[in-house]
């Protein structure tokens, strides 16, 4: 963690109730349409900076003296080398940032670098590496339990020991925006008396944060729960689509597979970790049972305020802080067994749900099933999506002095299966 | 396919019966001590050919034409620029090798470019994308549906219907030669009354081969049996290591994780798909239940025989031909959701096991979970694998004329936890 000042007001003129002030600066990737270069840029305001071509004038002005060579990493089309360059280098680097946003004696310097929201395209932030998507909210794990597996305890015996998680598709990671097809398989109802194969009828969604991994490690080695916050880089909002009549019929017994493998949505702003300070809570608790002690130590939750819209009515308020499993105890879990982790490697918090109905991260939980349809702001009513259905989650967490950090948006449009 | 003649003899002087003679040409990434760069080599007898080398002499004298520029995409570290070339260029790189590697007039300008296989160090042959383990054998499935869920039918209902899978850690996709550190983790036996955490104690293995995908497509397509040829670029040998405690404890419902994404060991050298035109078998038979129609077209088995062996000892010879879902079949399933493919994307078979049993693949099903130890020629015995234990996967099949094709080594050394 850096120990510089982060100064409330910047020269941008962004204003202090903006979700993009001077506390967040997020990374990206972007292009424009005079540069269609993809590069990394920093979210200020209603503004992108070109971090790169910034820091490239710094350094050839001789400026930036024995850093880390930011400037190379930020000329890049995805966050992975910036993310192989490590905590000390992140911290390095927004402290710097901080300071020339900050200091007006920048402002001529900086400003040709910055560019309209509103004129720049956004691409996918990180070429993921490795995607595994986790399973942490109790009510969420418990809802899905007692929907799928009637017949069983609702919570898997194992759920409270570990954080149970899988891999996911990482080539099928897509930004906010990308439009989702709706996927065609194999399902099985009960009554059914052989699998019916076509496009999925129970197309749902999952509201989940995603962490982005940075500081890779070697085969054979672990991060410990005290260590994961120099991999953890930062958070994206991470919309886990699911087709879940797919996913009914063929998870047993190796787990989700084709019902979730067609899109992955994660926003196109990466909040850096270390934006998110203000916003770590305890843990709801682990006291029954207590946790292995691989699990133990700094593992802070995060208080995050999540919105799902589907087709601009807001179908759902989650809220991260009641996860059972934290990020850092997840990053532990995942590389207990030696497995190493790459720049880039992502991984998502599982659906977001709590104890109160409209505070349910799935459709499935929300409709519980489809059996208790929801009305929309258009008086139409949905038990799962709909082609021409355009799903928005949005995010914020509390930063310094009353400010608000936002986590951008993930968003996506169903269009018709082929 | 390329139209082109293979002659069956080569200057170089391979004996009739190697296993890498003229008709196998197997790619891979090698580096020697003169010149540490990673590049793509061809395997011939006992010599690695510089292939990017001699495609650069080619190309600079003129002789190579309008063809694809194989010379940039074999100087690089990983054979994945040649995965996007596509297939026409993956026939027309092969009928190039050939001719080279058979006309005389070639011998003086080639020779140079071959190295002694013993001279130089072999690395990961492709840049991993998504990693894909299926589940296609059904003595395998029916004995670990036996050991694992011994109150449920042996086969779970979907089983004949598609080609169960899941996602795997591509990022723990290792080089034969690698050690495999011994995964820590949980395990709770069911007389436990709570977790235990420690080293695995039934550390195993599972013989498979290993796909290796090229020709990427666009998010939303899907890729037919027929057309799975065009995306089959190749095959490996692979062992999936399995910390099968580990696995028992973590997988239900979301299935295995940490039990697997410790370590998976692939050949280094990746043999043709064309290279087994010879060895395509009919599949065993799925009439019942009959498969949907997109699992259908051109669903060739292929005939290999695989060899397990543990500190020298041959435990297994799992024959391939028995797997009930073949590779396109697998290819077909994967996209139909409309999941894209990346170059360099690799899915394994599952375990190959026969119904005899000393054709099963994994160490499970030979002691039946460790209830039925294996003697080795030192007279030890293993149900499963001990620190320092070797296990080498080899595998071969038929080319033309009564030769063979070798599909190289897989194998690993345990070390101890740390």
């Amino acid at each position: 963690m850096t120990n510089a000042p982060t100064p409330s007001a910047t020269w941008v003129g962004v204003p202090a109730d903006h979700l993009f002030g001077i506390h967040n600066l997020p990374y990206g990737v972007f292009s424009t349409s005079a540069d269609p270069t993809r590069r990394v840029g920093v979210r200020i305001g209603d503004l992108v900076l070109d971090a790169g071509a910034v820091a490239a004038v710094g350094r050839d002005a001789g400026l930036v003296g024995d850093g880390p060579d930011l400037a190379t990493a930020w000329q890049t089309p995805s966050l992975n080398a910036f993310l192989a360059l490590g905590r000390s280098a992140w911290g390095t680097a927004r402290a710097w940032l901080t300071e020339i946003l900050t200091d007006e004696v920048h402002r001529d310097g900086v400003s040709p670098h910055l560019h309209p929201l509103a004129d720049v395209r956004l691409h996918l932030p990180v070429e993921v590496g490795d995607y595994v998507d986790f399973y942490a909210s109790e009510d969420h794990a418990s809802n899905v339990g007692k929907i799928f597996r009637p017949d069983n305890a609702a919570l898997p015996p194992n759920w409270k020991h570990l954080p149970i998680g899988y891999h996911g598709r990482s080539g099928t990671v897509v930004v906010s925006g990308t439009d989702v097809v709706r996927p065609t398989g194999q399902r099985k109802g009960p009554n059914d008396p052989a699998p019916v194969f076509g496009p999925s009828i129970r197309l749902d969604i999952e509201a989940e944060l995603g962490y982005v991994v940075g500081g890779a490690t070697e085969l054979g080695s672990r991060v410990s729960v005290d260590e994961a916050s120099d991999h953890l880089f930062g958070v994206v909002i991470l919309n886990d689509w699911s087709a879940r009549d797919i996913q009914a019929w063929e998870y047993v017994p190796l787990g989700p597979f084709l019902g979730k493998s067609f899109a992955t949505t994660i926003s196109a702003w990466v909040t850096p970790l270390e934006a998110l300070t203000g916003a770590r809570v305890p843990l709801p608790g682990q006291e029954d049972p207590e946790v292995l002690p691989y699990l133990r130590g700094d593992a802070f939750g995060l208080e995050v305020h999540v919105e799902v819209a589907l087709n601009g009515t807001v179908v759902s308020r989650p809220e991260h802080r009641v996860m059972y499993w934290s990020p850092a105890q997840m990053l532990a879990h995942l590389t207990v067994n030696g497995a190493s982790l790459r720049d880039g490697d992502l991984f998502g918090s599982g659906t977001i749900s709590g104890a109160e109905k409209d505070t349910r991260g799935s459709l499935l939980e929300l409709t519980w099933n489809g059996t208790e349809p929801l009305t929309l702001d258009d008086g139409s009513t949905r038990g799962f999506l709909e082609d021409g259905d355009t799903v928005t989650m949005t995010a914020w967490a509390p930063g310094p002095d009353g400010t608000r950090i936002g986590l951008g948006e993930a968003t996506g449009t169903i269009t018709a299966a082929r």
